[in-house]
């Protein structure tokens, strides 16, 4: 038996009832928040462990305070990020992934991971594009 | 023996030379094509198969045929998409994914599906966020 149509992992299409690829599915929200400029990275440093806000901040490197807080915010909201205020003084508060933002930073950070290992292949890309179009 | 150091695949330090974290790294840039808010929905769609520029539009819904077309041009300076032109008239353009766009695309939709089929507990995160801000 043959079939045209695509593997079941490979379609949108048969996977009811959120769809990403839907305008006002809620799952693009949360597919920003997850992939958006700073939630990648911010997902990628929580999968090494628990971090307070200003070494989250530094070790993703460039955000601002307010985008960094912005972005916790969103990932606490979809409960994948957990805030931990411990009652000291000064007080501390602490950042760690939930079990279900584990299992979303983990394909998060092998994306990441896949793309450092591909970039001489993807400067090398650039390269080639950029001579040929100022070839033309 | 026993190591508090953690597994190679999860630590961003032991891997030179590209580095996300790392403001000023190449790869940064391709993270955010690839992740962008259109980038990981055009990767999506493109596993599938090749699409024409409309057929995309239609798929990764709601998005503009400029931010479209910029998020193409992206991904293919990357070397993740490929743009065929075919001579007919009127002219017939595909897009499809490279081998590199391919290993890339399917990190990025497993990353969708695993979202689209957390949505639930997303969902139910959400409520219980807003319902313990609501009664501060």
């Amino acid at each position: 038996m043959t079939s045209t149509r695509p593997h079941p992992e490979d379609s949108a299409e048969q996977r009811p009832p959120y769809n990403a690829f839907a305008r006002l599915c809620p799952s693009r929200g949360t597919l920003e928040h997850v992939t958006g400029r700073w939630g990648a990275l911010t997902l990628g440093a929580l999968c090494e462990g628990s971090l307070r806000f200003n070494e989250l901040r530094r070790r993703v490197d460039g955000v601002s305070e307010k985008m960094l807080s912005q972005t916790l915010h969103a990932l606490e909201r979809d409960g994948l990020v957990h805030r931990e205020a411990q009652p000291t003084n000064p007080p501390r508060v602490d950042y760690e992934l939930t079990p279900l933002g584990h299992e979303v930073a983990r394909r998060v950070l092998s994306l990441i991971h896949f793309l450092e290992d591909s970039m001489d292949d993807v400067l090398q890309a650039r390269e080639s594009y950029d001579a040929a179009r100022g070839a033309l």
